[in-house]
């Protein structure tokens, strides 16, 4: 028997399974569990009839393309749809400024190869999107951690970090975003905080990874168009790489995100992905361009509103209910996310066997902080679950708790 | 305007755009013009009826999986019928042991990034796949190349690259071989050298990085089970990393490929794939689990091969007709390929603007090696264009020649 380990690149050596996915696994094995865990749209909201005829019509055969290797850049048409929705977003593109990604994950990783080396610095908030963290960790990239606070990063934390790495002889080449209804934490980056963020880029020569997926699930009661803004939007130096997704308005079966980048960067992009996968899936990009086309995402996109904000509504409202352990968190004015802190020495790692055993999972908070914080914090998801399973999965955590803070006080 | 060069990573530096991808933008840039430029399967021959079917009844809704994230080792239904397709050639697997990948690209990208750090050496064929030498660049490896003979690879040049980097001082850490009807030759590797070179691997403690997928598409005028089997089935030693895919049989429109490595191995490339795409399209992932179970797969195996057989005699056949410039080639015995050499005193490369004026394209040799050879060259893709196509496309190919012949004698 070989002993493998001798064959593994030092990256490899390095790589740790995302926490999330090894929720989804456990969470996998029983069935009876209600999962917190990981950030799955709701399948109920997908457009399943359309996506059925749009299927339909594309598979007669009578355009071979539509099962063929396409373009690496992506399929031009929906490329053209992208340019349109990012002027709808402010933020006017041109063509040669664009990259179609297979989903976000892979967008993370391109712009993580074409920019990072080992040991160059990428600022990152704390917490921030574990999908992220691997990317960023498998170049070998040094990331290091920002405070947050209600209204995002801390500036003068982040100005603090930056002369930190920099006495230390180092340079920090890159800033990870993501500025609207953050993974895990549900916050929003304010509107002046933005503004400064991109003065504070110029200044010190660092490019902007804006990830934007959850900008179109905002809630009626207290969003408005300016306070979701991308900072790509008011971009004059050519700082911000822009990331956004199909994902999570349509369905992640289809696995087709983008990047908007200054032209240079988008050709080794481009490059990158050659080696990566060729090109996304042509079938995926035509049904999610003829979604665009049809005006099924614009459809959607109240509906998922609503749908989200009534899950929100339900999971807060659970929580509230009744006596039981003190939470505190933000409320989350867009999104998946709802991100508690746990009653003093509970550790959210150490209570999650107990969790599991009541039948509720969730993600402990550790796995989204770089700097090994995030012990007393947990990620509640409650996009995927229905409302019931929602109420129920709470009362299971608040037990668990409880049991949790006991056990602990003998 | 920033310089954007400052900020790419020491790989982007060194990224290339691919051969292959260049002259498929070029010839899309011309409606009237025969290529023979990319890989491409047939789409005449997809089983476009039952993918339709096949996607109405997926899409209803039904299971809400269908267009959610999926496992990142791929969909388990799909991952038993993978095993099963393995035992069918004569290397039973175990589930620990495979991973789905988008696109056999995807899987040369994650075996490259688990196996591979900067410097390394992997030996490959001369020539051999430009895919391949893209994602081995990518990771900044260093790769030597080693001769091939009618049978394959030639053992006593394996041998004398193998002592000449160790003398440099350094280790080989893999050889990555094509077996069968190899992309860009068309060669198939001999049943004794496949023994030999399996030997050769226990004995100087590489990996071989098998990639299968063509096997399929053998001519039954002269190829027996025998002659495509697997190194993998007689890896006793587990010294073997399979790599195959559907994108050749059934379409690569959906990206569905995968590995079959040491259970270790495959555990790392599954992190690796989660910081890459996080799960392979999961609509494509059940579209093709179909095709194998409803025996779509297995029905459309030998009309691909009488196909793409037609095309290959058509191809050979107007190259020989008539009189005209004396081009060389071995006969290939299945796969999309032929590699023709050009007559004494043409460049392949330098050649290629005078045949895309007469209308025609092809990938130029150097491509395909990793020591600047290749230059008298090219390969011809009979694969896509259809028989008229390839008969006017040769026409087109040999007048280029002849004249490019004629302005070098002048």
């Amino acid at each position: 028997m070989i002993d493998y380990s001798r064959f593994l690149s030092r990256s490899a050596e390095r790589m740790k399974e995302s926490e999330i996915r090894r929720m989804g696994t456990l969470a996998a094995q029983r069935r009876d569990i209600i999962s917190f865990a990981p950030g799955y749209p709701s399948p109920d909201t997908f457009a399943w009839a359309d996506f059925q005829e749009i299927a339909q019509r594309l598979l007669t055969g009578q355009d071979g393309n539509v099962l063929q290797y396409g373009p690496t850049r992506g399929y031009r048409p929906l490329l053209e749809c992208i340019a349109a929705i990012m002027e709808s977003r402010a933020a006017p593109t041109s063509i040669d400024r664009l990259i179609v990604t297979t989903g976000s994950q892979q967008g993370l990783d391109l712009v993580a190869r074409v920019l990072l080396d080992p040991h160059d610095v990428i600022l990152v908030e704390l917490p921030t999107y574990t999908g992220a963290i691997t990317a960023f960790r498998n170049v070998m990239a040094s990331m290091v951690g920002v405070r947050q606070e209600a209204d995002g990063l801390a500036l003068d934390d982040l100005e603090e970090t930056y002369q930190r790495v920099r006495v230390d002889g180092r340079r920090v080449r890159c800033l990870y975003l993501v500025p609207n209804f953050q993974n895990p934490t549900g916050l929003l980056i304010g509107r002046t905080k933005r503004r400064a963020l991109l003065e504070w880029a110029e200044r010190r020569d660092v490019l902007l990874i804006e990830d934007d997926p959850y900008r179109d699930l905002y809630f009626g009661d207290s969003v408005t168009q300016d306070d979701i803004r991308p900072m790509r939007a008011d971009d004059e130096g050519g700082r911000v790489i822009y990331m956004s997704t199909f994902s999570k308005t349509l369905a992640p079966g289809f696995r087709v995100a983008w990047i908007d980048a200054p032209a240079a960067i988008t050709a080794k992009l481009e490059i990158a992905k050659q080696a990566a996968d060729l090109c996304t899936g042509e079938l995926d990009q035509r049904v999610v361009f003829e979604a665009c086309r049809q005006g099924i995402l614009d459809r959607q996109a109240p509906l998922l509103r609503a749908h989200y904000q009534e899950k929100r509504d339900a999971m807060i409202a659970a929580l509230r209910e009744g006596s039981g352990p003190e939470l505190r968190w933000i409320e989350p004015a867009g999104g998946f996310f709802l991100w508690p802190t746990l009653p003093e020495g509970i550790d959210a790692q150490q209570m999650l066997p107990r969790a599991i055993e009541r039948g509720v999972i969730y993600v402990a908070g550790e796995a989204f902080f770089v700097d090994g914080g995030g012990n007393r914090q947990v990620r509640l998801s409650f996009s995927a679950p229905i409302i019931d399973h929602i109420r129920e999965g709470v009362q299971r955590l608040k037990a668990a708790i409880a049991q949790e803070a006991d056990a602990r006080r003998r």
